[in-house]
């Protein structure tokens, strides 16, 4: 008895130990950094950037690197068969259900090495940072990086069971298929079905992740407590007017495809800019024929998006957009229209308790910060479908990404790691 | 003595009578249009087109089939070193310059049959209608079928001593350079100051084309009666702005190329129509950089052009546009900047008192006409360098030219061939 009841004070002690020890856990900065720039010369580009694109030999050699670090940090490593890395940590209470986090090592091809390698490092370090102070969770974690992010979230969609056997066919930026590139990575486009995760079985997943735009360096905040990730929707519009003489055509006799797509353009921004919201709406292409000085613009293709964390307002400027263009159409004797082009992305809201969470976390740490919404497409999106989610944004420097100057500074990625260290924290004590 | 004052009555008599018969003539509307359907089966197009770019083998067999028919029709055929065919029929006075008429065989590469030939066969057959009518000019004649009009008026500009040892070496449609197209059909380009003529050694040039628009069409008219070939300015304008996320830029931070562009492509519209006059602007060209649904777009390049009689004039317009651009390039936070492009062509005016006479033609045929300007180039503005210049025009159905679909109608094609014998003769009574 006396033996047990020592034992008992002892186990007590140890927790209460340990809960006041978590809140004060930090994370290690320096290390964080360090194996950023270790990372970043694993297809490093002569121009600073950095080229390790889903399957590319430079992302397997990333995705050995970055394995060794798991292990050695006392993870069980799996790579799933849509190539998803995941390690495993065990928790106190093996019926609970993990944890997870992290985020990809992939990249564009002409990118930067904070898209995707901030969340996975600092998740490692979440877990270096709890084997450091002896603290094992109550529930099993679980780091994943997801493969092939930039090309369409393919290791995260297969997650919840979205990637098609047509979809396996096409050809990626790595010159592989996404079948073949699952296979090269170690994982098998046949067994796809085996990864599909139902709802519940996670308790959450936590992502860390730049801003890629410039709000919070405009603001001058250190941590985005990111509400939903948006939707997209792309059309292609085709303007058919007629190519003429550009020297014998006068002016008030032309069907020019030209003018009226610009007038689109404008009409487009007027749109999306003309209500309250953070909606955007782009014209990023623009093909026209016949395309010489001297012949009026017969046809002009553009491709458009609109994104929102709406459907519905999605499609509320869509509608209005296609109304201009009928106007457009008819005063410039040219017709207009609209189809719809890929597929389109749903939007996803993060989970409002891991929300609080994470500005508990932010607070007590004495950081400043502010809802926003994810105008990117990030794995946590397709998470969202079968797990409450959240997500933590840090600043990008100058609001760039997916480019060579891509860059946020270690002191605000230190303050991420230290918000998703806590968040996790927090879940961990609900 | 009566010998000779019966000569001299008959010789009198001769000469009024000619001239009551030439008041009176009348072209062979039908052998025209016989003719315009041979020429149209050398370098005829599965689609019911026309490709017979200068030098190309099929402008080379039109060329023969032409050559052929001026020698059936007397005339004495050379072909000078630029590869212009000349074919010359003597007139009663020696000591007066040539009256020159004519125009072009070449195509575009996918074009008709009515640019170029219309004049080149009506030309013809004002010959052979002098032949039938046993007519003598008092001036030389001169056909002129000028070589390669549609690649940049090359024949008529040797002409006049403009094509640079530059030119020789650009590569035309035909894949030849101008020099080796020169002398694959029987010129030769080391002796182009050969063929240069100086103001005064023709009386006139007269041209007979098809409009190329759909004024005369739309206003039912028979004849234009051109005042003028317009001046042409080409610039590319380059607007740079920032790429950047499509998703994650707000839309108060962006610095999007394209949406400037647009609003600069509607402001140049605005600016030509905003003045009277029958000047043209046009946005034929557009490039954008990168061009994806998901990137704002950081470059748009534009290819512009501005067509007026008045140099002065397509300079005034050109500097409003600039100053459209600068404001838009400050409101959009882009630079936009113009570059001049391409060789610029100079307005040409024709003669008043051929205009004249080619109205004093129309009238006495009994056909509708009007003033116009010529929107595209033509040999006549080259010509109006070193002579009086003449154009008549007939109208383009729905007009369309540089197209299989050009087409003139065989009566509107008899009108303007008989407007341009009555013009000739008028010229030749002075």
């Amino acid at each position: 008895m006396k033996n047990t009841l020592l034992v008992c004070l002892f186990l007590v002690s140890s927790v209460a130990s340990a809960q006041v020890q978590t809140t004060n856990l930090k994370i290690n900065q320096q290390r964080i950094q360090d194996r950023l720039l270790e990372l970043s010369k694993i297809g490093a580009l002569p121009n600073g950037g950095v080229g390790r694109v889903g399957y590319s030999k430079a992302d397997q050699e990333g995705r050995a690197y970055f394995m060794g670090l798991m292990k050695k940090a006392g993870l069980v490593v799996t790579v799933d068969y849509a190539g998803n890395i995941i390690g495993r940590r065990k928790g106190k209470n093996p019926a609970l259900k993990p944890i997870a986090f992290g985020s990809h090592i992939d990249s564009v091809p002409n990118g930067g090495n904070y898209d995707g390698p901030v969340g996975s490092i600092s998740g490692l370090e979440l877990i270096e940072t709890l084997n450091e102070n002896n603290i094992i969770t109550e529930h099993p974690l679980e780091l994943i990086i997801f493969a092939n992010e930039e090309g369409g979230t393919i290791g995260s969609g297969a997650i919840i069971g979205k990637i098609t056997p047509l979809a396996l066919k096409s050809v990626t930026q790595s010159g592989l298929t996404i079948a073949d590139g699952i296979r090269a990575i170690g994982g098998n486009p046949d067994s796809l079905s085996k990864v599909v995760r139902k709802k519940g079985d996670l308790t959450a997943f936590i992502e860390l992740h730049i801003e890629q735009g410039g709000i919070l360096m405009t603001e001058n905040l250190q941590i985005g407590v990111v509400e939903g990730i948006v939707g997209i929707e792309h059309w292609d519009v085709t303007i058919e007017g007629a190519a003429n003489h550009a020297g014998t055509t006068p002016m008030n006799s032309r069907r020019d495809a030209l003018l009226a797509a610009a007038k689109l353009i404008v009409a487009l921004n007027e749109v999306v800019t003309s209500h309250e919201g953070r909606q955007v709406g782009t014209v990023g292409k623009i093909a026209i024929e016949p395309g010489a000085y001297n012949v009026i613009p017969g046809k002009v293709v553009l491709g458009i998006e609109i994104r929102d964390l709406s459907y519905d307002k999605i499609w509320k400027l869509f509608h209005e957009v296609e109304g201009k263009a009928q106007e457009i159409a008819k005063t410039s004797e040219t017709t207009i229209t609209f189809e719809k082009s890929g597929v389109p992305v749903t939007p996803a809201l993060t989970a409002k308790p891991i929300q609080d969470k994470i500005i508990g976390a932010a607070k007590s740490l004495g950081l400043s910060y502010r809802y926003m919404q994810s105008g990117a497409g990030h794995d946590s999106q397709e998470m969202a479908q079968i797990a409450p989610v959240g997500m933590i944004f840090i600043p990008s420097v100058g609001g760039i990404s997916h480019s060579p100057k891509e860059f946020s500074k270690g002191v605000d990625i230190g303050h991420g790691a230290n918000v998703l260290l806590q968040t996790m924290l927090a879940i961990d004590r609900n």
